[in-house]
């Protein structure tokens, strides 16, 4: 094997489920406590089914509905899980598979396989839910149901309540589970933070060998086989958080690159910049790293202009978090130091308060700077009720407006691209268009853009860094050049 | 690079998808004039959409519906493509972006971008099909639109007809399209058969890399993870025809293992067999193919045996195939060779034929020999009207049971299994039990079992296995001890 790695992928603790649903049930039991209603009832949740594409029988690879991965861990689909408000007890109920499963897609596990594999107390079959729900309630009535429903605030969707035949039997009640569920999974637990940093490690090493391995000629989606292969390879990662935006030349401008209709398949060039933004999910858990550099392996001086005002930006945030901090004041600190470095650089010309005033931060950075980052990439919890999302380019796509606090892992990703639809109109405007170095900007027409991007833990007095990838420029053009990495100097850290 | 590849990606020729509607039209032309239908109205197909995960926003990577794939090879999400019946033209409705579409996911691009892309005659938006289509309706009343509804005989679901706001202004029909073009798609053209060779050639170049770097103490998905990557960072596939099969020692038993509830997460040890079902798509068209082997690299007697059974059937059914011979006579044959060397060996005892009546031979090969391959693995179009689906063991599983004829192409995968929920009532059976030698089968209890599986197409005298792996025992044994591939030798051929 050429390449091969120091990382083995670790075991999954069975509590990590059993500590995810004691804090909810916690929290929703101060909740109730709190707004004088009884503690009884169950949290029901229904797991992912398997989907076929259109009308085939093209299974697609099964990943399970992220909120009951975050409270039972069920790697297969057709599950339900309850937990019993008054006992605390929990439920899980499977599928009953009928007798030609075995013969085509596995042994079929007896009920104890389940509860011991997924530390519940009860295990039954989907067909009993309804009867073991009744012989559960002690109290008079219809037994209560808190169920999912809820927005989520990155995709506009709501998240689909549990169904099942003989519901109206019991009472169900959609608005007080969502908003606790979500909260819980904002603060990590020292298991969910384990996992997520072994994603961070397959992925941050997956990174380096794809650094070492670019060559002029090679095609993108190159990139992002070699990405796949190794963290899979090594780290057992079978999902990704998302699909990879592997973007090189002008391609980097795209945020959201590497999509069906623009999907990764340029031949790049001498003088190309490369911007990677890939993450392997490990046991459900994410990691969410880009890296961007010259696939020549030798930064010229205008992309060391603009990553080092990226990376300024990029570090000045890490080391500024810490409990209490507000999300909204690290994106326009990013915002600030990149018009700084773009001001001194010669490509912008005038006051930097009033181009921030302006708004021109969000030409060169159209995205908000970093998000929740869990089981899911963009994780719940970001607009909590209270909060509300700004009208504002650039605070618009922000995920989160929210003060930081510790066990919060948010990625920190500022960028700063050239990005025609934006710069145009912006240098074309009566008001903004001094701020401009015209004939400078015109350099950097087809240069894309570049964006650094690590996953940060807020620590009790600073943060961490779970990310280990090089990010000065000096770093990456040794590694391009042959140097070994983890180099002798550690990775940064404020906590 | 350690490994790498004689192979590169093809250009795809625009003419397919030309020559694809071509066919299409034609076919539904002489329809309509069989059954005196006039020869006007329009073929409308909607394409497929992206879709997000559960309430989140993940996208899960967009792969165009089939059947709107082979008429127009759209690799974009959202559009519309029709056909008008009575001018021949083509034309495209491409979905209206939003002007942020060009920050986030790329250039806008301009609607001759996919008129010259997908050699169509015009192409509008999505909101204007009713009017365009109205537009180009020569005839009185509401114009006809053929949709596409109809029955896929493997997933027993039905395909979705194309729906748009205003189609009220339309008339509708939804039966004779469907089943013209499943029709179409059983005979590949030569562009088709071009890109399914391609998918086979990285495919099977892929199998014997993961031959050659298979060690016992790996893990099954490390063998997926070794297939992806030579396909994709070699031939470009970013997509699977369908889910990695790597099954070791009784897994391989399980005819649809790898899937989320059974992940091909075995550490696989000395002495197992390897059954790797694994095919890369590439440009839509699919490759389906499976190599057994033991992981240490040398077959035990037994091991010899059951392969060699299993061999001698596939080489049987691709030297017998040719135009006119009924699909369900090859799985018969191949039963009964696998049932013959079962005898041969001492695994069963007695009359084969008797065996055959008795149904035995699907205790050991419970699936169907093969199924049409193209754009879906499981390729549409194995039960015409006026055919019928067996009941019985075995027979009932057949995805196909035509006739051949020239340009079909289709998996011979005849398989010999030891599975407990299937042998044991047989052997436990009054009238069946005698068949079995009990002590002998004992051996097998944790055997799995053997699949050989290539990709065949039918010539006018017969066939061409499309699939290039290494069959023989001896090559599988020099391969895994470092002899290079291919041989000397060529690949089998009865054409």
């Amino acid at each position: 094997m050429a390449s091969s790695s120091s990382l083995s992928p670790p075991k999954v603790p069975k509590e990590l489920y059993f500590i995810n649903r004691e804090k909810v049930l916690n929290s929703l039991r101060q909740h109730l406590t709190e707004t004088s209603r009884p503690l009884h009832g169950f949290v029901l949740l229904q797991g992912g089914e398997e989907q076929t594409r259109y009308c085939t029988d093209h299974l697609e690879l099964f990943r399970q509905e992220s909120y009951f991965a975050y409270l039972f861990g069920v790697i297969e689909p057709g599950f339900y899980g309850a937990i019993d408000i008054a006992t605390g007890k929990s439920i899980l109920f499977a599928p009953r598979l009928p007798p030609d499963y075995a013969v085509w897609l596995g042994k079929i596990k007896p009920l104890s396989y389940f509860q011991e594999k997924y530390m519940v107390n009860m295990v039954y079959y989907t067909d009993e839910i309804v009867g073991v729900l009744q012989g559960h309630y002690k109290e008079p009535g219809k037994p209560l149901l808190f169920l999912l429903h809820g927005l989520n605030t990155d995709s506009n969707n709501f998240s689909k309540p549990a169904q099942f035949e003989g519901m109206e039997k019991f009472e169900t009640e959609l608005n007080t589970l969502h908003p606790i569920l979500s909260e819980c999974r904002v603060f990590k637990s020292d298991h969910e933070l384990a996992l997520i940093q072994f994603a961070n490690d397959i992925s941050s090493e997956a990174h380096v060998e794809v650094m070492k391995k670019t060559r002029v000629g090679m095609k993108e989606y190159q990139m992002e086989s070699m990405f796949l292969h190794h963290t899979y390879m090594y780290g057992g990662c079978r999902h990704c958080s998302y699909t990879c935006i592997c973007a090189t030349g002008e391609n980097s401008a795209v945020l959201h690159y590497g999509h069906a209709a623009a999907p990764n398949d340029r031949t790049f060039e001498d003088g190309d910049m490369a911007l990677l933004d890939m993450g392997a999910e490990y046991q459900f858990y994410g990691s969410d790293i880009t890296c961007s550099f010259p696939v020549n392996g030798k930064f010229t001086s205008d992309q060391s202009l603009i990553y080092n005002a990226v990376l300024k930006a990029h570090n000045a945030v890490i080391n500024a978090m810490k409990p209490g901090v507000c999300w909204v004041d690290m994106h326009k600190l990013a915002e600030k130091i990149i018009l700084e470095s773009l001001k001194k650089g010669g490509v912008m010309v005038g006051n930097v308060d009033e181009m921030m005033a302006a708004r021109l931060g969000a030409v060169f950075m159209p995205h908000g700077l970093g998000h929740f980052l869990g089981i899911d990439t963009h994780d719940p919890g970001g607009y909590p009720k209270g909060t509300e999302r700004s009208k504002e380019p650039g605070l618009k796509s922000l995920r989160t407006v929210r003060e930081l606090q510790e066990r919060m892992v948010i990625t920190v990703e500022p960028g700063c691209y050239f990005i025609d639809a934006l710069l145009v109109p912006a240098m074309e405007n009566e008001s903004t268009s001094k701020f401009f170095n015209h004939e400078v900007i015109g350099r950097f027409k087809d240069f894309g853009g570049v964006r650094i991007e690590s996953d940060v833990l807020v620590t009790a007095n600073g943060s961490k860094n779970m990310t280990s990838v090089p990010r000065e420029i000096s770093d990456i053009e040794a590694i391009m050049a042959g140097a070994p990495w983890p180099s002798n100097k550690t990775a940064p850290s404020n906590s």
